[in-house]
């Protein structure tokens, strides 16, 4: 069976990677979102397992301690990281695995994990991103140049992911992730496996 | 506007590597096939710049001296190569083009060109793959052997290739090196080119 792999998409705050993660999800496309795991109280509605798995702050820091995650990070007083033990386990399982994440967490993933393929989100151009994060209105002018800022300091970080997809038309960049997540499925990874294979026949 | 990409496709005698490229040329995806030089004469109904580049054997040393092939070989006392011009030029006009080619020649042409993307077809099995190549009715028993041991001996080559697709069905294997040639565009080849369109416009 062949095994799944680890797709993580990152790409600036108001790129709308949220949004092609979850029609991905929506496809036939067989794939499951990572779920994080945080210290911070569920809110109304959040359920355990599937919007997060709430830990106390001891056993985050026990599962730092020992090596179990793909990545953490501490914001406003509370842990938020990726176990890796579901990861592997899907991934054993022979399915795809998406985590949606931001630069800093993609970089520690590259550290802790081989093989995970690394898709950034592009906007069509920071005029559009601005429309797009002012389209939401909760944004003072101040705030807007603040996330445009953060946004330019995350793209310069495009040339340690594989891929990069314009995010100008949502369906079609859609369509362009499955399309990469698809053809990963052909990489040689291990070629001896695939070599031992024919050469198992012949003997 | 985005460069073209060299694929080749390489795949041990038998596997349908041609047929597969023909289906290729024939849907929809924009790429050319490349056309060889050879030393050799024209055969009945072959045609200059479509089948070969028909040259002498002072042109084609000529040219090997200048450099001015991807790869190369001497068969049966003729000369067969890839110049490199034509290809140069169909990719700087964004031209995908397909480079069908045996693992000698595309270890060459590893070693002359950079971001090609190395695709290898492989038989389901090598049971299928002798029964294809009896098939055609134009082997005797000694020159299958052969022809199977040489197999083999191409199929180690795999861990020199990005990808590999196993032609099991015609229509999948086609569409699946299509896929895989149409995510590549998305690979991220020159992050500092990118990254500049965003800083230029934030200037």
């Amino acid at each position: 069976m062949n095994k799944g792999r680890l797709f993580v998409i990152s790409g600036p705050s108001g790129v709308g990677k949220g949004t092609i993660v979850k029609k991905i999800l929506e496809t036939e496309h067989p794939v499951e979102l990572s779920v994080s795991a945080t210290t911070r109280a569920p809110r109304e509605g959040e359920e355990e397992g599937r919007d997060y798995f709430f830990v106390t702050n001891e056993e985050f820091e026990e599962r730092i301690a020992n090596k179990g995650f793909l990545e953490y990070a501490h914001v406003h007083e509370h842990y938020y990281g990726t176990p890796k033990v579901p990861v592997e386990k899907a991934l054993s399982e022979g399915k795809d695995i998406i985590l949606e994440i931001d630069v800093q967490g993609a970089m520690q993933v590259k550290e802790s994990f081989d093989n995970g393929v690394y898709i950034f989100i592009l906007p069509p151009s920071i005029d559009v991103l601005r429309d797009r994060i002012m389209g939401r209105g909760t944004e003072t002018e101040h705030s807007l140049e603040v996330r445009l800022g953060k946004a330019l300091e995350e793209i310069r970080y495009t040339g340690k992911y594989d891929y990069s997809v314009v995010n100008d038309d949502l369906e079609k960049a859609t369509e362009d992730v499955i399309g990469i997540m698809r053809a990963e499925h052909f990489r040689i990874l291990d070629a001896e496996e695939i070599i031992g294979k024919y050469e198992e026949e012949t003997k």
